[in-house]
């Protein structure tokens, strides 16, 4: 099932996908002066931890599609969809030991320890969400803490572990999280945005999937903080408890939300979130030649 | 939500159970010269890696009840129960990593990747299980293979974390893993017959619910491996595949096993499992004084 999960049944069709948790891992290890070596089995190890939150989240979500493939919940049943879940979770943390070949032993439990953690606020950030679908209403810092859990935490993960596999020392390497924690807002709101305005071929998912579900997503609670006016209104009635919004609702939601201004507001607090972490990249890098510190701003930029 | 599984919202009402793993984890720490300050996060790390498998459980088994009470997701919907259970599992890893204040960085990734491991053996266990489910009939070699993984595991890795805990080499420690699996067979086996023969008030599940849920317990899979019989056909019709068995069928049921002698066979891998665990425990305290030996025999009769 996991091998299904990843695309690996049939030869050439492994499952498609950013990698982005690897590739920040790999970039901060870089920018420290590690190598990949160092490094690999770490990236590796949160990619698995990614993907056991994916397997879990898509049963949580009800969502039976991925990238345009059946969930492994909706292929196998949930029982089985749960188990090989927490197998995935396993197994990240043996590939995540495996750096004792590598780095010294101290340093691997100080690895576990951020990596445990970061699973732990991913599960808060997710019982939030799980709980914004009985809530009248979330507010900005609701929202806000919500992400920084459920997807801030393992991208702020990833640099602290390059880092930490390169030798850094721990406080240097919480510098890192920070600026992993940026990125994952910046990530997040775009995904928000892919969500509400990206076409389906784009996201494997149907096109306004989140406002048909009643996702509480960033355009939609930011509009839902503006005065009252009728786009406004519009937007507040599909978030009503219970509300059922059809296709043509939805893409009325979208208009509104449009109007409102809301996703500019998204690119806005995007940009803001990248800038954010262009800036922590810099710091982090002071005492590092120009070259690492945009390498590093170059991947902020692939990120977005 | 995880408060609400363990009874501690009310003052005082703190859940039943039996605390075996964390007992054996203990009683191994203190049989090897450690003491229980040595083993203690040990003890409640697998305690709560226990009961993280004990809420993914209930949802793949679909039990609404668990020693009388509503299970977590029965209670807030299967989203947050997957979503606790996960956050259980990452408790109990961080929980492990307290050891570091007591012992060495080496040791505490050596122990890390004994329950890591325990963990994938149990899912793997679990997913024979739930593949049992369709199947038309299970093996004894099959059912012996699943609860090693199942209960085994877990088991294994008390006995070996508590050895670890107090100093012992791997090697050591790896036979007291043995050990702990041998017990952890003599536990699963006396479960399989209080899940048939036991009353409701014992287990505070329905009595015989793994005849009408079609679980592949011991006393089935045994039975189903004699020769043809009226009795045997009794048992074999109630596990057909897609069988629906009313009260008065697993009434039935349970009266064929016992003519059968599948009880008696039970308690009789029992005293095995169990005699094998005593024998382990002898050659593994054979340099200790015999208070230590006596010590863990007593500990194996108890958990019986």
């Amino acid at each position: 099932m996991i091998r299904y999960h990843f695309g690996y049944q049939a030869p050439g069709k492994a499952m498609s996908g950013k990698r982005l948790r690897p590739q920040l891992l790999l970039r901060t290890a870089l920018a420290e002066g590690g190598t990949v070596e160092c490094a690999l089995d770490a990236a590796v190890a949160i990619e698995i931890l990614h993907n056991y939150s994916l397997v879990h989240d898509d049963i949580e979500d009800g969502d039976e599609l991925r990238h345009g493939r059946t969930t492994i919940w909706a292929q196998f049943g949930i029982p089985h969809g749960i188990n090989a879940g927490d197998a995935l979770c396993a197994i990240s943390y043996l590939t995540l030991l495996h750096e004792e070949a590598v780095v010294p032993s101290n340093r691997v439990v100080e690895m576990l320890q951020v990596l445990h953690e970061a699973n732990l606020r991913m599960c808060e950030g997710q019982g939030l969400d799980i709980g914004f679908e009985t809530l009248p209403t979330v507010s900005m810092d609701q929202y806000l803490e919500m992400i920084a859990g459920k997807t801030g935490a393992l991208f702020a993960a990833s640099c602290e572990l390059g880092a930490l596999a390169a030798g850094a020392e721990p406080a240097r390497a919480a510098e890192y999280a920070k600026l992993g924690r940026a990125y994952g807002r910046a990530f997040q709101i775009r995904d928000d945005v892919l969500g509400t305005w990206g076409s389906s071929s784009l996201t494997g998912k149907p096109s306004g999937a989140d406002i048909a579900r009643r996702k509480w997503s960033f355009p939609v609670v930011w509009a839902l903080g503006r005065p009252p006016s009728r786009d406004r209104e519009i937007v507040a009635r599909a978030y009503e408890p219970c509300a059922r919004v059809d296709a043509a609702g939805v893409g009325e939601v979208i208009g509104a939300l449009e109007r409102l201004g809301a996703r500019a507001a998204a690119d806005e607090m995007h940009d803001r979130a990248l800038a954010e972490a262009g800036e922590i990249a810099g710091r982090a890098a002071l005492d590092r030649e120009n070259a690492v510190r945009n390498f590093l701003a170059r991947g902020a930029r692939r990120v977005a």
